[in-house]
């Protein structure tokens, strides 16, 4: 007995000194960018230190378009509700000559941006309303089950970004939640984030329509409504970090000016901060694009305000050593 | 070595026996509604049970107002209005005499109340906007640190119901997360849950007014408009739910007319469910209303549908040995 005892806590020991020694962001090459994560966590979390933040205060919130998964060569959502457009087209025969609709059923993505924001606020509402929130869960975990990304081929909850994967994993072991802040729908979001990224649905902020108490075939339902109710962007995002989350984070994720306003609030507290920008550079293995983008806008002002701060910002070119789970 | 280990493995084991055996209800009486509570616990705890709900779906939800506390002779949120329109009656000659303020300043809260909801909505507006989301807080937090009930002398967080304390505690220590579900305001509940009820401010979901980002003195800042957002009451709180929660309830606890849907939306889920509602029948330790009160209504009809769904009523009077803490 005594000798087992002792074999097992020697065991013990070697695997928690490993556990130690392992590296958590193993995906990042060493560098700065790798160092400042490291550096935050290890001092938010040293007790006895100045800077140490009690577990229940490590809020971090993450961007999802571009910041954990790719956004190219359109936002993953908008490639959804092209999908959902042409599934749903034979119950409209409506949408053959009626814009934006006719437009993208011909595969003419042109002419339906030439409608701008109120085509595709109309293309979103014919395919994200009109249902309960049941259905729209469940026509989500169907379209990611089986579609593909036009370019990789890739499921799309594939084409997320294994360094950040290890960033989430990283806050989490260390007591921070991690939240999602995105300008992406939040119903979009949830029937997924808990099994690929490890966030569950009630930590998911979003974009959302408004929904409706309603009573079909005798049981109650909430049924969404084609009408906006709260747009995750800009300035958006505090004004969401604090009606959802209800503290400020300590630690912020974003790649975009969208994520701009939600970097300035999380810096704008008191104490140890850390603010991250992923840029999108590396045209071989992922995308390369900034401030001419029209997804995933990087402007030179926010690069500015990015060094000026003292934020971090990621090449995903030389930062990271893979770009996705299955390289 | 061998006989230390042993007389430590000896402690444990007494330890965890007595844990287990001890009551995790002790300020309840033995009766139908602990019982439910328990029964139910346990077989969506117990691993193979066809019952069993994984940890993450263990989601509980609570009212606030006659749920958690008291909320007689008026919602306590409103005697801080009422604080609140006093304490900035300096700063505001005009209210001397335009109303609702000028009959609240007299002391006659029948002239107040004949403005019917606009006046309330009025009062709610002068003391809840117009200054930052973290000015807000402050001011609650001060209240709270000082104002006394008017009936018991006491403050207002000590008259939280120990026998809910102890379900929260219970739930949470079966993997459970326990949401405030509320028709009071989420920032005017989010200052003290963590601490009160072991809440965090991200599981606090209430009504709301709109907040606008805004930079005051070179900072960025939250600022509280005079405008509704949301009413997290009747069928607006499965819809407050869905929102911040994204996940419907397993178990949800109310007192009153504004949580019919609430339990309604909870029980029509698919497994196990424990939907209560606490009556006030205590006229003695607490208060006793039902139908007739407009504060925290509980009409026959509510009954009625209890009944008929075996939802769990529990008697303060009989089913709860201790009311407050402070007993």
């Amino acid at each position: 007995m005594r000798n087992l005892l002792a074999k097992t806590l020697f065991a013990l020991l070697l695997l928690a000194n490993a556990a130690f020694a392992a590296d958590p962001l193993p995906s990042w090459n060493d560098g700065p960018a790798k160092q400042s994560i490291i550096n935050f966590v290890t001092k938010v979390t040293k007790a006895g230190s100045p800077d140490f933040v009690p577990a229940p205060e490590r809020i971090a919130t993450f961007d999802n378009d571009g910041t954990l998964w790719s956004e190219q060569p359109m936002y993953f959502q908008l490639l959804f509700t092209v999908d959902r457009v042409k599934a749903l087209a034979p119950q409209h025969p409506e949408w053959q000559t009626q814009e934006p609709f006719a437009s993208l059923l011909k595969g003419d993505m042109k002419g339906v941006m030439a409608g701008g924001e109120k085509a595709l606020l109309e293309l979103v509402m014919a395919t994200h309303a009109g249902m309960t929130t049941e259905e729209f869960d469940k026509t989500v975990k169907d379209w990611l089950a089986t579609a593909r990304h036009p370019k990789t081929g890739k499921r799309y909850t594939e084409m997320v970004y294994q360094p950040m994967l290890e960033v989430l994993t990283y806050l989490r072991a260390n007591g921070f939640k991690t939240f999602i802040v995105s300008g992406g729908g939040i119903e979009f979001m949830r029937p997924w984030t808990e099994k690929v990224y490890g966030v569950p649905p009630e930590q998911v902020v979003g974009s959302s329509i408004k929904t409706q108490w309603e009573t079909r075939s005798g049981k109650p339902a909430l049924v969404r409504l084609p009408e906006i109710n709260f747009i995750d962007d800009k300035t958006g995002k505090p004004v969401g970090i604090n009606s959802h989350i209800g503290r400020r984070p300590i630690s912020a994720f974003g790649n975009s000016d969208g994520d701009r306003q939600m970097l300035e609030w999380t810096q704008a507290g008191d104490g140890a901060r850390l603010m991250v920008l992923v840029h999108h550079d590396d045209a071989k293995r992922e995308w390369a694009y900034g401030p001419e983008s029209k997804i995933g806008t990087f402007s030179d002002a926010l690069m500015a305000e990015a060094k000026k701060q003292g934020w971090t910002v990621v090449s995903m070119k030389n930062d990271w050593i893979r770009i996705y789970p299955f390289e």
